[in-house]
């Protein structure tokens, strides 16, 4: 350590890079500090601003800009403390001089489609939502980024895939599988990072309170290879609906046998459906939607969280309880789908969610035909909190 | 695609939710642009600032806060376009009424030590430095975070590792390995993003000038597990040193065999000094500097960048060249290693980086001892410029 510490002091002496220059500025503030009461402390060093304000969805959930505003020290820092907060995992952003910026004395930050916030989590006890957010003193999943061919989509592909703790140690042992899609504007990497997919599964999987298994996070964008960037493509700007690039050759339901071809040759995975579970979040719960009901007997857990539930046509103005009615293809879909007997049919969404009314005529669907699904309904509407919310309370009920 | 399009509609009429607004912001400037002639143009809406201008290592590398002014349009955006630039991978960020924030028309950025920074790629032609550190339509390796057992260090600890493209396909197929090392302040993560190290193997191994190898990057941090956030300090401010952390049990060098014991066990490698090659930066350099000295026999190829070159003890004012000269270990160590005749010893440096010093008296001592060795000094300093230079460099030379 002595030795590390010396060569800190040679390199703090030396002639900085550009790229390493900000590590040398005068003041270092500690932002966010959270506090032993779960309150939380903001601090921006930014002497000459007129006016700082802090937005996070920690202040009115779901109220567009609503503010707070940090008040200028006498040091030049400007501070503002919340009341306590909830466990959470938040999302923040600064505003200098109205202009926005991410809060520069904290390296944590997500990526939602085009747009940076910072993070902090929230977390009082053992157990609680902040700590399964957290990355715990617990056996830890790998997570990797694969490329896999899709013949149906004619592309090169790559998902993100988390192995269980022990999955390395245990090479005799094979390991159910969840599918775990992501919603429009995300791509492979949305529920790894901003869904905090692999600390749960940890958390969930070293308290028992889930089977380890294999999640499989797909790309769910059929236009695209992989998350901006890490493609041909180049550094684009993402955007919802995949912007410029030309329409797939497939669905997602079509190319879903290239995902699970890849994934059942290249890892030790049970199969049949008693060890397959898929699920998704807005988008990418449409897709499950049609996806499991395209192969019935392949899926034995289903979960459908805020989803976007349509039938063929999205563009059919025909009141979605009437093509329910009416479509003798979903009904016969449906009808052989519930004879395969899932353990779970699941869904789940936020009473604000602006998809609810589909959910619903979903559910009136179901219950008409006597098909059993498990239903969940939260506060919120369409936002990750949910979605957090929904995989910790979907993945506890799976493979058991 | 239309079915996407359509939700899209839907999702942009909808009640958005605070951590997906910025979407909805009325005006979506392109910056940086990147024009056919190789000049770039920034681009910020904030009609309000009273000034702007951006910092960036294209506008007079290694000097400190080199700036230029943007300009206020009558629509209220702010643009700037630089010269034509070389191909590079380049740095930069915005200076609004002073207050330092990263373009939020760019999602691209890396993290130094505690510092972000947006980063964008220029390139001519295929070839060119630029389109070395691109992704690009060739077959690409996967890349996954592993935990790893150190029962050396007493922890559990995680490292990246790249394998080459047909990896997967390949079943039968070993690959020699390299272990690449980062710098004080980095971590497991350095390499892979600020050193672009995957796209950099995938470009050269497609165009036939690199050997498919597995690349291992481990964290040489000894008193962590895994890059900050990923292991359960929590969501602590990353600085040079490890900061408040206990000291390690052992050095890099001393658990290092820990790192190529997993890696011997669960990758299909090529064992042997002809397969084997380990290089680093800085920090790194000095690791792979005292790791292939300590275990003479095990590595064919050896690479210092920029390496912090020194004896035992760094706190020991003794000039380098006497240490050199007077420590019997340290030459019986040389003479053990240099017996075994690996491949390949190479050091590499900026004609103005603060470590040339004492890597001119080691290239002294080899001189000396007849030892032979190779030697490329670039222009420039400390900076990951060069280091993404010297991994391109290395990485051609291995497994021949």
């Amino acid at each position: 350590m002595k030795r590390i510490l010396t060569l800190v002091a040679v390199l703090l002496t030396a002639h900085a890079a550009v790229a390493q220059q900000a590590i040398f500025q005068p003041k270092q503030v500690v932002s966010p500090e959270i506090n032993p009461d779960r309150s939380v402390t903001f601090r921006l060093d930014c002497p000459k601003a007129i006016t700082v304000q802090v937005v996070g969805d920690f202040l009115e959930s779901g109220v567009k800009y609503t503010t707070a505003d940090l008040v200028q020290g006498e040091d030049g820092v400007w501070t503002y403390t919340t009341e306590p907060l909830e466990p959470e995992l938040y999302s923040y952003s600064f505003l200098v001089n109205g202009v926005r910026m991410l809060d520069p004395a904290n390296i944590y930050r997500n990526r939602d489609v085009a747009t940076w916030t910072s993070i902090f989590i929230v977390s009082g006890k053992k157990g609680d939502r902040g700590d399964l957010y957290s990355v715990n003193d617990v056996p830890h999943g790998n997570v990797q980024k694969v490329w896999y061919e899709s013949p149906t989509l004619g592309l090169t592909r790559r998902m993100t895939v988390y192995t269980p703790p022990q999955y390395e140690k245990n090479t005799k042992e094979r390991y159910p599988v969840l599918y775990l899609c992501h919603g429009a504007g995300g791509d492979e990497n949305a529920w790894s990072e901003l869904g905090r997919a692999a600390q749960i599964l940890d958390n969930l999987i070293a308290t028992g309170q889930a089977k380890p298994m294999i999640v499989v996070m797909p790309n769910g964008n059929c236009n695209t290879e992989a998350t901006p960037g890490e493609w041909s493509a180049g550094m684009y700007q993402p955007s919802f609906g995949g912007g410029k690039f030309p329409q797939p050759k497939a669905t997602m339901q079509e190319s879903f046998p290239d995902i699970m071809n890849y994934v059942e040759k290249h890892f030790r995975v049970l199969k049949g459906a008693a060890n397959t579970a898929m699920c998704g979040l807005s988008m990418g719960g449409g897709h499950t939607f049609h996806t499991t009901k395209m192969y019935p007997g392949k899926f034995g857990y289903i979960g459908l969280f805020s989803s976007a539930v349509y039938l063929g046509n999205r563009s059919d103005k025909t009141p979605i309880r009437e093509q329910m009615a009416t479509s003798t293809e979903f009904q016969k879909e449906m009808a052989a789908l519930f004879a395969a007997k899932p353990k779970l049919y699941y869904i789940a969404i936020g009473e604000t969610d602006f998809l609810i009314d589909s959910n619903n005529a979903l559910r009136e669907f179901l219950d008409s035909k006597g098909y059993p699904y498990e239903y969940f309904e939260t506060s919120g509407g369409h936002i990750w909190v949910n979605w957090r919310i929904y995989l910790a309370d979907f993945a506890k009920k799976l493979f058991k």
